[in-house]
């Protein structure tokens, strides 16, 4: 499997990859049958890019704006006023948080199809560009997760995606980005409701949220298992890589190629090593970051 | 295809159903590509003997009356006063009913963790009896509905079990059944809770139900897809069957080899010719039933 990691360089976290990968498909003391071999991945900071802001916070910023354009009368009424206004802190109040930002995805394209939702989701990642890097939001994940992806299916794992916001938002390019088909896509989502042979969005989130204790429940629900191998890059994924047989923490620390930041991860990080999780350097265990 | 329905007996059901897969498995302009292949079954009365009560019926008044024994104190309230006096009548009142009987298993083993629940369920598979057959539950799937679903499976569709009752009932049941995977059996369930690594029942049940208007809810969030073949037997089923390009109702007419009752798919079935699906009569269209 060494092969299938071309962009991971040949340090301990590869390392421990192809050992724990051995050891669960090698007959032996370890090994699982393939049925049981379940992968989770987070997707924001994991799979893709989630700074400076989150894509789907990015989505539903430009929702309210042209919500806000559309009918000036909002204006006077949040989230319209602090758009119309540019308060910037008001907003990262709502868009930095992952409950918030759920329930302001929901409401803001409540009552419409599932099929409509998809459209503007997929208008979204054909338009919109990262405000930093400059390319679609589509183009930035990272190729060495994709690559363990790839090795992982290769070895018989089924691989699942759990962001903790938006499960229909990246259900629309799980297939590009990952290679990975939208029934494989589980987390949070808004509640949902049968008219007339349509299913439409109504404006509630469901509970639990995909998040922090909420990841556990969903992926026992989604596949009846518990994971084997669970990867994650915050706080909010500790309680699913707990769950799992082997842990892997992505770490934010390539200021050059990526952002560099351990906030909203300082609790995951300090349990690392008690847990006896894999932590991933971006900087030293990957060679390269995205695929430009 | 035609070879893989021996249980099936050469009337307008299977000519119809083999024209369906025909059609969107072959080039033309009915082709689906296989990602998209997805089929959605009911399973009480659909693909398995639901009378004279749900299996699940019979493994929760078992846990009542087990629970009664244990604490006599229980005798003087329901559910238990019920059983310790034998009123069918009361029982029958949440045994027949989906949304009360989900609920009745939710509380009735709330607080334990979902492997403790597995091992409940497999216990009563291993040792119940159907009260009129005589033999294990788990041996009384409809052979020609194993046959179908192996069909379509061979021609590239993802096929996916949806219980109005107990996902996580069937879930322990459905790859000796029906060679389905656990990751494949929606359904209605308790709510879940993650405690200190564990994941655990408590007494809700996730909403909505996973029964007439909450099929279609719970098949989109699963799937992310509106089925392509769609297949049940009762009124709970019939929003199910709408979503879907190819709808199949199991028609309970065989007295003989089986039960006749049409009560709970009177709707349903006034509403086949008007959406055009396809009736299956289990008495006309079946060889064989059950693989006794």
């Amino acid at each position: 499997m060494a092969d299938e990691l071309p962009g991971w360089t040949d340090g301990q976290a590869k390392a421990q990859i192809l050992e724990f990968v051995r050891s669960v498909t090698e007959p032996g003391a370890s090994f699982v049958p393939p049925p049981e071999r379940v992968a989770v991945f987070d997707n924001d900071g994991t799979l893709w890019c989630e700074k400076p802001m989150y894509p789907q916070a990015d989505f539903l910023l430009r929702r309210w704006t042209e919500m806000a354009r559309a009918h000036p009368g909002l204006a006077k009424k949040q989230p319209w006023k602090a758009v119309t206004e540019g308060n910037q802190k008001w907003l990262a109040g709502v868009l930095e948080h992952v409950p918030e930002l759920t329930r302001g995805a929901a409401e803001a394209y409540a009552g419409i199809t599932t099929e409509a939702f998809e459209r503007a989701v997929r208008a979204f990642f054909d338009t919109a560009r990262h405000p930093v890097l400059g390319v679609g939001y589509n183009r930035l994940a990272y190729r060495p997760m994709c690559e363990l992806i790839e090795a992982l299916r290769a070895a018989e794992f089924e691989v699942y995606i759990c962001p903790a916001g938006g499960r229909d938002f990246v259900r629309v390019v799980s297939q590009e980005m990952y290679g990975i088909d939208r029934q494989h896509v589980i987390g949070s989502g808004a509640t949902l409701e049968y008219r007339h042979g349509q299913v439409y969005r109504s404006k509630g989130v469901e509970q639990p949220v995909d998040d922090g204790p909420g990841k556990p429940v969903h992926i026992w629900a989604r596949t009846g298992r518990k994971p084997l191998l669970a990867c994650g890059n915050a706080d909010g994924d500790a309680a699913m890589l707990r769950t799992a047989r082997f842990g892997l923490l992505i770490r934010h620390d390539d200021a050059g190629r990526e952002f560099a930041y351990d906030s909203g991860a300082e609790k995951a990080l300090a349990k690392a090593k008690e847990r006896g999780w894999t932590v991933v350097s971006m900087q030293n265990d990957f060679k390269v970051v995205f695929d430009l």
